[in-house]
């Protein structure tokens, strides 16, 4: 059975988000900076940035994402439908699944837990990489549901935003990668019980 | 003129004490987990750790503190009062300075900023270390007035406690070194202008 991962890019205060998050602003005021990364702003990865960007979704079998995630990428991520792999968006909204190049992306109105148990179906032995919104992440924290963090701490402080953690996401971790450039220090966690 | 440096141990979820913090208990519920990377509980350091450690007071002229952190440590410090530097601490009660061995605790009732000022007058072209609490770390970075700071990251998920950063700590950050063992990620930052 494949591993739960979640990846994100929070601050080093620990915001996947900043303030005023929007449709047209899905990582509020410091989107560009949690992801620059990744090659934007005229960033130039680092070979730790690229390493961690290809392993991403190198073991994944499917994906799940929040709504607003959904609603935000589907009109950037254009044909190919982003993640190339079955995806399962946790809504209160349902619908039919929508195909996009490789991506079919199917509405889950049942919650986060049994998003990821659909996702399970389809993964297969490969893992599920759980990337978006924080929501989602904290939701199967708090299940106990999570096996790994994969987290690319950006160096800034925030001040405010869309806190990845909350009183919910207790757990012993144990790192297992650790890989660090001037644009983000990239650290994997197995989750452990609390 | 020397470098501030802000030298705390914070969960991943970025709490520098659990719950329940009392004199007995200045980390509350977390304060073995997070500081056992320096060799307590059986822990083995591992040579980032020795060095992260051995690296804490290397350049310090002299030490600022909180009235808490003062008051818990006090008796647990000993003869050598712990730091062998003049010790600046942060308190609403004066009183006249303390000599423990090589250590001299200066009580500073007119704030954080203050303290550090006494502190730069002492330290002369060595660097001030901010060892606690976090109340007098998040004044001083409100105030743009630190320089570094030193993370040691201690893999673990508290859910709860004593945060190290608030809406007040707001900057951009430069890495300048990450070394990582099993039982905490050391990242020191240059905190640049917000």
């Amino acid at each position: 059975m494949g591993r739960v991962i979640v990846d994100m890019s929070p601050s080093v205060d620990g915001f996947i988000a900043g303030s005023g998050v929007s449709p047209a602003a899905p990582f509020g005021d410091a989107g560009h900076r949690l992801h620059r990364w990744l090659g934007l702003e005229g960033i130039t990865p680092a070979p730790a940035d690229l390493s961690a960007a290809q392993g991403m979704f190198a073991t994944a079998g499917a994906v799940v994402i929040g709504r607003r995630m959904f609603d935000v990428g589907i009109d950037r991520w254009g044909e190919g439908g982003a993640f190339g792999l079955p995806t399962f968006v946790v809504t209160h909204r349902g619908g039919e699944p929508l195909v996009r190049g490789r991506t079919t992306f199917r509405f889950v109105t049942a919650g986060a837990r049994r998003a990821l148990e659909d996702a399970r179906g389809a993964a297969g032995d490969r893992d599920i990489v759980v990337a978006g919104g924080a929501d989602i992440a904290r939701q199967l924290m708090a299940f106990g549901l999570v096996d790994e963090l994969r987290l690319h701490v950006v160096p800034v402080l925030l001040g405010h935003g869309t806190a990845l953690f909350d009183a919910g996401s207790r757990a012993e971790l144990e790192p297992l990668w650790v890989e660090a450039s001037p644009n983000a220090t990239h650290v994997t966690y197995r989750v452990l019980l609390p």
